[in-house]
């Protein structure tokens, strides 16, 4: 097997869980984050940037790579790692999300997905033996399983039908699949918002047995309520001894939502492109460095922050970046961003660790002006 | 005063230099490039990365940080240097130059310059006294005397006007200095292309008795026999004792013809500037490395390079960092270049130190492609 999960310890006030995930390029202490280079690289930042700010695993997104450079550059090149200098684990995505995404551009059979670029208007096909081709050229450490992230709302039927399809497909990709002793294959369970879709796709996946498992189709435009009791009656249907990956999530709220129902990995673009927006997390909230208010403010990002952008520049020197386009700005909101949420995960694992997770995240939650 | 010109060595085989510049931020080893942070940042980098490719000191723009974040602003973070998290010395322009560039948008009195803003069109006046106020308040470890750059071509009549009106508001400039022992003042020597005027200018500014001098009106169009003679006709006039600084110059033939015309400080944006563009300078000329040529070019930039850039990435990963608008991109190619010039002053200095740097120069040239 490419991977193992030791599940360390249960949480005695909620069911978080802290773990250890083993893989070809390292450990992973999970609860965890991963943040998103989709174009191998994760925007304005090096490998070493990533490291130095407690990332422990960082995504790929198998689309745009298939497009831009190829996959099959990447494996001449010597593999996503090499080619992008990161020698930490790698998780890709199928594409599937991405492909979906495209709307009028795609046309859904059972074979695969045929599309167009958003680049340059190109016809291409994407099948689940495809999307296992690439991501095997790629040789990133976690790979997932084609499926159809069902949209928000779809009748039942309709969701029914879809995740069939998408468990048709896993068996495909796992069957596709060449590296299975240093690549993982995980398989991701859909079903909508209905509970019963949801444990009849993960039931036939699990008889696949997958190394690890993601909850695909939410944070997709329905209401956090609804995620939230989505995730709480799905994790039950995963293993125990089994990563569970939420995809797509990537706010404080969220990430605490989703480790308190059981969720051990998740991934978001959200904290970088804020960023890129002037846009920073805090202990006490979000503000938007880039306003004229923080001209003279003199005072660090957050005051609780410890980064490297805290610990050397001024809200001012940042507004000013942005105010007059340096990229310095982006790379500083950026690094600040990210840690704040891998900051976060670490507090979270050892809140688990010393049974005080819920109190943690009330305190959060307060101070951070989710609640009064 | 503010600042110390130690001469450690002339060459036996031209007029190079060999000296060592005692500031309040820390000691250059000249002959030396300054890399350019124009608004309070050198594109794309950190401090930190700017000492680890060995910047000694840094450029910034008066024109750019007066309009915006304002040196007032600046001031009240505690100088430019705490600003921008720089600890190391640091030049600041007049903003003459870039005042002066603005053509139409800009009236020349005796009284100093009235301009409109490139950014919002405001009107705007910058006299010698108002320059150095900027200067003082920017604190940084050498200013400039407020000059026109006469532009090229300009009749002998225009330059002998202009030169004198330089040489007088450099006595005003000396006069308006609030912080002589801490921030140097240097004169700048303009006369075009003629030696009887250098000469004149360098007189009349040396009667005033500046801790360093540099010229100026150079590298503005004119041919690059014509400016490499100015240099050279212009450096006897100068003082041994004093720091020789040549104004916007940066390319490696440049800066070999000057050094070895005694020129011991140099700046330029053309390093930063192209590396942006995806042009980046190695021992056998320059290469565009955004070109489809180098999309499987699994090589460094550089073979002979042992940058950060070199030692991690192949043309063909920058290459695709171009393709698709990522910014790391511009920091690779940005660190690149810069180590490119510095590591090559480095070695100029060296081979003064060894007496071979017409040798070093001639086959710097041939692996260059500058001779055959």
């Amino acid at each position: 097997m490419a991977i193992k999960y030791e599940l360390v310890k249960e949480a005695a006030d909620c069911k978080a869980r802290l773990g250890r995930l083993h893989t070809p390029h390292g450990i992973i202490e999970t609860p965890t984050f991963m943040p998103v280079g989709t174009k191998a690289t994760v925007k304005t930042m090096t490998p070493e940037e990533l490291k130095e700010i407690g990332s422990q695993i960082i995504l790929g997104n198998t689309y745009h790579l298939y497009l831009r450079p190829g996959h099959q550059l990447i494996e001449e090149a010597g593999g996503l790692h090499k080619f992008m200098n990161w020698d930490g684990p790698i998780l890709t995505d199928s594409g599937g999300f991405q492909v979906f995404s495209l709307g009028d551009l795609r046309k859904i059979e059972e074979k695969g997905v045929e599309f167009r670029s958003h680049i340059d208007g190109s016809k291409h096909f994407i099948s689940p033996e495809m999307s296992i081709e690439i991501q095997n050229a790629l040789g990133s450490d976690i790979i997932m399983a084609f499926d159809e992230c069902t949209p928000y709302p779809s009748d039942k039927e309709y969701v029914k039908n879809s995740l069939e399809r998408t468990t048709r497909w896993a068996e495909r990709c796992k069957d596709a699949h060449k590296n299975p002793h240093t690549q993982a294959l995980f398989g991701i369970v859909q079903g909508g918002m209905y509970k019963d879709l949801r444990e009849q796709s993960a039931k036939e996946l699990l008889d696949l047995d997958f190394p690890g498992y993601a909850i695909g189709g939410l944070s997709v435009g329905e209401p956090a309520e609804l995620m939230n009791d989505v995730v709480e009656f799905t994790t039950p249907f995963l293993p125990k001894n089994k990563p569970r990956y939420l995809m797509g999530v990537g706010s404080p709220d969220y990430l605490f939502e989703a480790v308190i129902r059981g969720i051990d990995m998740a991934d978001c673009v959200l904290p970088t492109r804020i960023a890129r927006n002037g846009t920073v997390l805090t202990s006490k909230g979000k503000i938007v460095v880039r306003n004229a208010q923080y001209k003279k403010d003199f005072s660090k990002l957050d005051s609780q922050c410890d980064c490297y952008t805290c610990e050397n520049y001024s809200r001012a020197y940042i507004r000013h970046l942005f105010n007059v386009n340096e990229i310095l700005g982006l790379r500083l909101t950026t690094i600040h961003n990210l840690y704040f949420l891998l900051k976060l995960m670490e507090n979270i694992r050892k809140a688990i660790k010393e049974d005080r997770l819920m109190d943690y995240r009330e305190s959060f939650y307060k101070s951070y002006g989710y609640i009064k």
